[in-house]
């Protein structure tokens, strides 16, 4: 049996397909950073992670909220650069439609979709939020089902942790230290697999 | 006492400051790549880590072998966006001299030097390859100035390796996947963060 591996990111980056690809931490609300998650969610040295979905909310102006998925699965032609990801994420957002999910490119899913309603369809999932003060995940039993919860260089708010709470969600950390957002889902699919 | 962690990264990027920061992965020889690891070396969600020293030798054409090491402690002005690390690598490159070593920016310094050089100078050091087949780095007694060396997109050369061994290096890995080389110093240096 497969154990998907489920990552959510929130991010600030941008909801218009006018991204300034030399400008993706300023102008484009910190895109590089969704752009490394994506890297560390899917990337081996020899292929993608099949068992890997991977979805953000940008909350960026001027049209959010806009739903991102990314399956594993499914993922063709990407790159594992900031820029090429980048341009990925730019497609979604030229081809999106506001009535209905679509498939922008090969693996990559879009549509408007509130966090709210993300935790309502995944609700059968393990939900792990990771967050400081959180306990250890060395010391937690993960389900079958995980689904990890980050915020991308802002933390999430207080409102959607008492909503991720509300659906049961186990606060864990990875230590002492606040490590960036790509590295923590580096760490959380390398220590997945040495479980495995 | 600081244990100051020492990464070195065979790069096969380019050795003119005549990069297009469009085309990283393309003909700036998966510059793209050398960036990613440099971030994963070094950032924490809220700042530097000064104890990490950098180390990498470009091999690309026109004017190999281009050294250049990144001290954390020094470390300024630096984002961690792969064009932004990109830019300070050719800032490197614009500012080295043939005859003796500089500091281009804070922390980061230039120069021509041979990976034997490399390691000759660095002999005090305990050195670990990161190779497939090698120790897992869990069952591994980690030296108290330990110098991890991996490749980028290439394996280091057989060669290398044999000079590496004769300079008593251990063979480790990270198990049985194989990772790129950025999430290898991400999973590296949480886990030394782990065992402190």
């Amino acid at each position: 049996m497969t154990i998907y591996r489920h990552f959510y990111v929130k991010s600030h980056a941008i909801t218009t397909p006018k991204i300034n690809l030399k400008d993706l931490p300023g102008s484009a609300g910190r895109m590089d950073v969704l752009a490394r998650c994506i890297n560390s969610a899917f990337w081996l040295s020899y292929g993608i992670r099949k068992n890997v979905i991977f979805h953000t909310i940008l909350h960026g102006e001027p049209n959010p909220p806009v739903y991102i998925r990314i399956e594993g699965e499914r993922l063709r032609k990407m790159a594992p650069d900031e820029r090429n990801i980048a341009i990925f994420i730019k497609k979604a957002l030229e081809r999106m439609r506001e009535d209905k999910e679509i498939e922008s490119t090969p693996g990559v899913f879009v549509c408007k979709k509130s966090f709210k309603e993300l935790l309502e369809e995944n609700k059968d999932k393990d939900f792990y939020l990771l967050t400081e003060g959180g306990k250890n995940i060395k010391e937690v039993n993960i389900g079958n089902k995980p689904f990890f919860f980050l915020g991308d260089y802002k933390d999430l708010e207080e409102k959607e942790k008492e909503l991720l709470y509300k659906y049961k969600a186990t606060p864990i950390s990875l230590g002492k230290k606040s490590y960036l957002s790509s590295h923590c889902i580096t760490i959380i699919n390398w220590f997945l697999d040495e479980m495995e």
